[in-house]
């Protein structure tokens, strides 16, 4: 968007002092909610106007969810609170040493900055697949994964070309996280379910769909009876799971892995993320693409620059490489730097963080799902799946759209229809995609 | 969207007559229920694949109800039938002497072909006008005007220069017919509830919004009563009307108008519809640019091309200039033709087409509406709200999201709280948009 030469990044002065934080995710938020009654001068910075519900990305991608469920508009968590801004702009780098960052309407000084951009889409260097692949890590992903998915029917049913047509009904999803098994159950679930109604001109049983994993086992956070149990229920679901193999390219619709080529028109790229790093921040504070912090969320070398969430790395013995890039830690991380803003101001010594694991999930697909729950106890099927949704349900309460997404939920329960398999946007690959 | 080579409108053959339907609007929608025990091979072609609930696009542009919520897949009416196919084209033009139709991807014969293709925004030939303002006829339209508002006012607290800042403060709405009435009404709801609590740096008390109307009156479809009882509404709501008044241009963010002028980064183009003819047509049929049909809706100078909705003109003693471009008539219209094919394909006599005129109404906002009753009778207020609401709710049942469209409205009545404020795709004006 170009920026109009009128605009500047103005914020009121105020004696108090004055908290930047960029990035409005799970971190960002938490973390803006808990400091509602510290006397600091509170200020928001994200590029869109709304929080995202990223744990259903999934869903939206597979017209389960409407975007706007799973979104909510930033400027309500501040409403009421005087000392307290939104702005609406693009950070472009922080400059420590002036305690300053410059965003793409100008520069805002703090005096304490917290860094919670969360994380993007892992290509691992290879632009060739970054330029070809679809990501899954923002609503607009999500609705140009939606689109590409259905226009890729509506255009299957106007070719006569076998090769083309095999390109089009084959669905390739790159990396078997949680994202990954999502998306695969879920388009099981539309090509056994929607899809043939839909489409009566084609033939579903020719429609592949392939979960490609680099390691030797699925959900490789979760323990090993989770990522067993996931893969028996991808097989059931008749996703062909290649374990061990690497994608090294693709180009003219044929994906080269590490063991033979599978011709697509469809990669679904959930491999991986790294941390979202702002420039200007000094290298030495940088390790694995995150942001070295100690106990405190400090990032290493500062005093008043902060981070939190998937982008911060904190050591520790349990830890020795950083919490997991899970949406509870940066929540966790957000609420207990909140607490030690206020101990800081108040002049009481602030406590380290310390990560309370609830458990995770990951859902499969109708009555099917895998929960590991703290002391090692592991859930699977539907009492999972409940549990997974019960969960969801809970967190999207506040949202507002908790009644939207569970109409949605019940209506496609009861009925195996899905509402929003709609084209809203003609998309184009390699077009307007971010990262 | 650039097409592939491999492509190509390929309809399986058969004994039966094929019905070719462009456009799966009201009209088409009705017909192409209408024909399911038909005798005949159904195609239906649109360019997106949903159809629109248009009366409702206004809500979606101010940010009350999901793009989805007034959305229904196109495919799932064709659901079951085996004679019926749905092609996601664009139609380029008829070939009538041929029985062929073109499109994006190749041509298509016909036995009849149904001319549904509604209408566009009408910018009386002013380019000028129509590269700036912006329209209200598709979900992308509402989309990119709810961006457009939302992006106004995020840029708004961004500006310190005045002139500019006035600029984002006003908008215009061309147009008093129910589409600028009902946007102008759900604009006052923001101002007045959602948008000072969202922006609390702003004054909204500098916020104008203006309707500006060409001829004496408001709702010039609907009765007298209506129109002076949408103009007081208009008027308590802090609307500024001006009647009797032409915009002449819009440039460097002025409205010139045919007496003085504003200032507005936002200008909303209700201002008339003009019918959807595809290329191909002879200039004999057509008359106000629309398709000029006769009793039957089959359009002049041809037996087996028919015109519904929207784009045709089916003049009678009661409509010397044809019907009202209505919803209504739309539908009626479609369910006609179908019996009409029945009758003609078992040799009976077709009967003409008779617009039963059910009422019209207009909302202009919380317990504030007007409704002409058959019989001469007008109500207006609370109840006509309620008639409005009910009305609304029953004809989108079939859509599924009925239940999505009245959460939203039963929160939004309980809260004064719209949920779906979120600007999803940056818009940028003057690119990317539709007519």
């Amino acid at each position: 968007m170009a920026i109009p030469e009128h605009l500047s990044l103005t914020i009121p002065e105020s004696n108090l002092p004055r908290i930047v934080i960029i990035g409005g995710g799970f971190g960002g938020l938490k973390l803006a909610k808990g400091l509602r009654k510290t006397k600091a001068q509170v200020v928001l910075l994200d590029r869109n106007n709304f929080h995202t519900f990223q744990p259903l990305l999934y869903q939206v991608a597979t017209a389960g969810l409407e975007p706007d469920s799973i979104a909510g508009p930033l400027r309500q968590t501040f409403e009421g609170n005087p000392n307290y801004f939104f702005r609406m702009v693009k950070v472009t780098g922080i400059n420590p040493g002036n305690n300053e960052i410059e965003t793409t309407v100008g520069n805002l000084t703090y005096d304490y900055l917290v860094i919670a951009c969360g994380s993007i889409t892992n290509y691992f260097g290879n632009d060739d697949i970054k330029k070809r692949v679809l990501p899954l890590k923002r609503i607009v992903h999500a609705l140009d994964l939606r689109s590409h998915i259905l226009q890729n029917f509506e255009q299957a049913v106007l070719t006569q070309d076998k090769t083309k047509l095999q390109q089009m009904m084959n669905i390739i999803v790159v990396g078997g996280g949680p994202t990954g098994v999502e998306v695969c159950g879920a388009l099981s679930e539309l090509k056994k379910h929607i899809l043939p109604r839909d489409y009566p001109d084609l033939d579903f049983s020719a429609m592949n769909i392939y979960l490609i994993e680099g390691t030797d086992r699925l959900l490789n956070g979760m323990s090993k009876a989770s990522g067993d149990n996931s893969l028996k229920y991808m097989k059931k679901l008749g996703i062909n799971v290649q374990l061990n193999t690497r994608v090294e390219g693709y180009e003219n619709e044929v994906v080269q892995l590490s063991e033979g080529n599978i011709e697509s028109s469809t990669v679904i790229w959930s491999a991986g993320v790294k941390g979202n790093i702002p420039g200007g921040i000094d290298a030495s504070a940088i390790e694995r693409s995150r942001l070295v912090v100690d106990e405190f969320n400090c990032v290493i070398g500062s005093n008043n620059v902060f981070a939190i969430g998937d982008v911060a790395m904190m050591k520790s013995e349990e830890y020795p490489n950083g919490h997991p890039m899970l949406a509870p830690v940066a929540m966790q991380q957000g609420v207990h730097l909140a607490k030690n803003f206020k101990k800081h101001f108040s002049g009481k010594a602030r406590t380290p963080f310390k990560y309370f694991n609830k458990g995770s999930m990951a859902t499969v697909g109708r009555n099917k799902a895998v929960v590991d729950m703290p002391g090692g106890f592991h859930v699977k099927g539907l009492l999972a799946w409940l549990i997974w949704m019960f969960i969801h349900i809970l967190y999207l309460i506040g949202f507002r759209n908790k009644l939207i997404a569970l109409n949605n939920w019940v209506w496609s329960y009861l009925t195996y229809d899905k509402g929003t398999r709609l084209i809203i946007r003609t998309f184009q690959r390699n077009k307007g995609k971010g990262s």
